[in-house]
């Protein structure tokens, strides 16, 4: 296969082309059809990008992946670099000069990506269609998947509602939105296009007058009675160009949200003359603060899986013969006896031991490990969930010792308990950033010189991604937290080929008073005693601590079976002789 | 004043002026000379900016000054804004219009104001010089005081090496220093220019072979034989344009920090034809990380310090008829004492009550209080220390219960202690900020619904400002906190009309390790055990307490007299027992 991109390059007269890992819509998990670096490459890692050479090719991932790109590449055809160390931008920076010719598909690239890159290089060439889609045998057909709507009782505010809102802030005469979770938001409906988030993949055009033109086809479209689809007209996606072009008769003023948008469209936009307004995409904010429809669904969704996750728990402490794919299959049954559970929000990350430490990790037949000896187990899932009642989407890490853990791995475990309690006990005026929280939850373990790396929150959608913007807790989170909005609360403690922790719930941004917000925790599943010095432990935290499991212990003692529920119970007991 | 300035806009066919409460130097403390603002207006206080008009004119301050502007302007004449509700930015956007005339003084405006003022206003009109000056009678004087150098045993490193190490990060032929203290620390030279901080307002040129220009008068240097002053010629500051008109014949590019410099100077070199680079001064981060002699003069000065400020605790004790005037006058006299102090490092605030909650109070003959009765006092003040040992910069706030607090007042002035300890504790990864860590000393009111409305901690220097760039600690503080700076910690909670609180140490940034930096606490003085509620407090909150007035008490207790050090003895056991 790269071999004819080689000679594509060649023909082409171009002396590189790169390929980021990515999609038109930049999502965070890639449908199958657009998989174009594992099927060249093999490669199977999330974060990657490719500068193909006619000799030789670059290969750019980040830390995690190294290992396994090292593993998975032709080291002869790639050479490896890491991209906290040199970025794409760096290396084109360094090696092309004023006479090379770097190609581009710009569906794939950013608009700010280009405009840095235009800075770097001789030339250049933003192709028609991506060569390795001409080459690529048997290449997964795109997934359109059917398109079903969100009831009012789901989603609190209906479509007409929700674009009168967000037209308030139009600054031109239509918005393209090409954001698929904002599209989904803004109509009420989802749909199948990837795995994990029940999107679908599709650029809108919102008009002055609250008309809607949805590029995706309309026999997808699963009712043609949908109340939330009135005044929406569906369009070919392979028109998209065409009615832009059509457009420009009559429109002047274009508003695009230039962080999401590709440059392909970024190019047509200026190529048809419009006047292009760049401006973050008011439905960022508005889908992130819930309603009380939303909230409702999240609170629901949270009992349902937090009373799967209980169940599993007391199932891992009767299975000392578990491994790490077993106890995630396990886990994902308990969720599949809830009629409301969709499908899982994302890959959960069950590790055992020094798997627990790999940050990103995914157990394989080769790395499976079993359950057992002295360590630490922890366990990242969540799910989605559609009722008829309520939707949801949810993320839950637990850390469970497994045999005796070390007095260290005590001490870290409460060390990473106590700040999760501080974060989640803030209390912070209106207009605090994430950037500015994210300390609580790291300061008891930077008392003893530990941190982890990664950030301590992200926003979660309502039956959308589990990764969702603007806000997030972590030092580069500068929005405002707003009421409404759902973040988790995951500090962890990671010790490279020994073990890792993690503790994670969601959390709630309510209202404390007219000035001050504060959080609700929403996730319901018990935490490990075992793992806690309760003697490090001051009297708030063990309160939050009792509080916590009594309030699990009312949502889900009775949905629990007779073994389960004592095992509860006496879990629940011994928080609350501390 | 005013006609006359009335009468000068109407000749010049000029609409409006513009003057802000600014020297060209952006000083913190005007030099008398460039108080125009309170010679036209009558009004004293720091913060202002007018717009002149041929009828009316615009007065913009902020929120702790609108009463005495009130007070102070005449109102027919004047209309006030404060500047968080409409900055003047605002006004002149909405005001005037393009057949507007704007005049401004070019020295006094900063790059960035003037070029957002570009765009707002018909014509800008730069005047060569300040109409104010031409009908000020008795215009004070400038200050040219006397220039004395630092001897290496104080400063740690000789101008020589210090001028090495700037030009590293030199990327033109030469750098115009526009900030007087970073001038005074290159040369290890201070004078006296200013109240509070030893300056020598001067700009001074960089060349890339270590030679310095420095525009100041010669026969204003007390040492012409100071060995920190080889290669640098004294050059008269009113020929510094010509200076910049010949070197342009010669030199191609310049550089400049545009965020202090100002827009005449900018202008200038730009008339001139200079390359300009602009790039962050290079010596603010050198000048933040002190250096070994550095820090002992700071640790010195701390203790002389802390001995005043310790031996006006005890007298305040004892002398229950004193008033906010003469507590300050006293403690300036124990201060005093001393044969290093030299003067005071900013104007003392010193307030009883509900004076206290006045952020930025000044005790005036009518403002007064008498500290007797119940409340709090709140005194907050510094001294420049200059010996020929060592040398240092002090800054500390004290909150004293007088007669009975309150269960309110003691339950806050705990929130606001635990807030400074987290603090001083803290322990954090190199490469963070101070807006990460402003969190951990809010968040003990913020649990309470309560907070502070002012930043937590500021830098500050060696000899040199009170405040000093370039991290604080705040949200707005986002570069990294390196080793060897000083910050201060004071965090606050402020009841209008009732009383004040503020803890205020100065901490030092040290390493914990390879990884980890830390804090250590360099003032020296007791904290007022009556206004703690001990049972708020956490083990290693008390721990810390206990240790702090342990080392206090190793450091000052044999300087003290008798009865001081039984006071402080008893006070230092008090904390012990708990």
């Amino acid at each position: 296969m790269l071999s004819k991109l080689k000679v594509f390059l060649k023909e082409q007269k171009i002396d590189y082309f790169l390929l980021p890992n990515s999609d038109e819509f930049f999502s965070e998990y890639l449908p199958e059809s657009e998989k174009r670096i594992q099927y060249l490459t093999g490669f199977s890692g999330s974060n990657a990008a490719v500068i193909f050479g006619t000799k030789k090719s670059y290969f750019f991932t980040d830390g995690r992946y190294i290992l396994q790109a090292q593993n998975q590449l032709d080291l002869k055809e790639f050479e490896i670099f890491n991209m906290s160390e040199k970025s794409v931008l760096t290396w084109v920076s360094e090696n092309l000069n004023a006479q090379k010719k770097l190609a581009l598909d710009p569906k794939l690239m950013s608009v700010n990506f280009v405009n840095s890159c235009k800075k770097n290089v001789g030339e250049l060439v933003f192709l028609d269609s991506n060569p390795v889609d001409k080459i690529w045998r048997d290449r997964p057909k795109t997934n359109n998947s059917k398109i079903f709507g969100c009831a009012k009782k789901l989603t609190g505010s209906d479509s007409k509602t929700k674009r009168a809102q967000i037209l308030q802030e139009l600054e031109a005469d239509a918005v393209i939105i090409t954001k698929p979770e904002n599209i989904c938001w803004l109509l009420n409906i989802r749909a199948a296009d990837i795995e994990f988030t029940p999107l679908l993949l599709a650029y809108a055009i919102l008009f002055k007058n609250g008309e809607v033109e949805l590029f995706a086809e309309e026999k997808r479209n699963t009712d043609s009675e949908n109340p939330d689809l009135v005044k929406v007209n569906f369009l070919q996606p392979n028109c998209f160009d065409l009615r832009i072009s059509v457009l420009s008769k009559s429109l002047k003023k274009i508003q695009i949200d230039e962080s999401c948008t590709n440059y392909w469209l970024y190019n047509l936009l200026q190529k048809n003359h419009f006047e292009i307004v760049n401006k973050n995409d008011a439905i960022e904010i508005a889908k992130s603060c819930k309603n009380s429809a939303e909230i409702f669904g999240a609170t629901e969704a949270h009992k349902v899986d937090g009373l799967a996750v209980t169940k599993f728990l007391f199932w891992l402490q009767n299975n000392s013969q578990t491994d790490e794919i077993k106890a995630a299959e396990k886990l994902l049954e308990f969720r599949k006896e809830s009629a409301d559970f969709l499908y899982p929000s994302f890959a959960s990350i069950s590790g055992f031991a020094s798997n627990g430490a790999v940050i990103h990790y995914h157990a394989t037949s080769k790395t499976n490990k079993k359950i057992s000896g002295d360590s630490l187990y922890l366990i990242d899932s969540g799910g989605q969930y559609f009722g008829t009642n309520f939707f949801g989407t949810t993320d839950i890490t637990r850390t469970i010792a497994i045999g005796k853990p070390s007095a260290e791995m005590i001490e870290n475990f409460t060390r990473v308990l106590k700040g999760h309690i501080a974060l989640a006990r803030a209390k912070f005026p209106r207009g605090t950033s994430g950037a500015q929280l994210d300390a609580l939850a790291r300061n008891h373990l930077w008392q003893a010189g530990l941190d982890f790396d990664h950030g301590t929150g992200h926003g979660v959608g309502s039956f959308l991604s589990v990764h969702e913007g603007p806000c997030g807790i972590s030092k580069r989170a500068h929005h405002p937290l707003l009421e409404g909005m759902i973040l988790s609360n995951e500090p962890g403690f990671y010790k490279a080929n020994e073990y890792g922790i993690r503790i994670e719930n969601l959390m709630l941004v309510e209202k404390f008073d007219e000035r001050f917000l504060q959080f609700c925790t929403l996730t319901l599943a018990p935490l490990d005693p075992d793992l806690i010095d309760f003697t490090m432990m001051t009297r708030p935290e063990k309160k939050w601590l009792q509080k916590y499991h009594q309030q699990i212990e009312k949502e889900l003692a009775d949905k629990l079976l007779a073994a389960e529920k004592a095992w509860l119970q006496n879990l629940v007991r011994r928080f609350l002789l501390k």
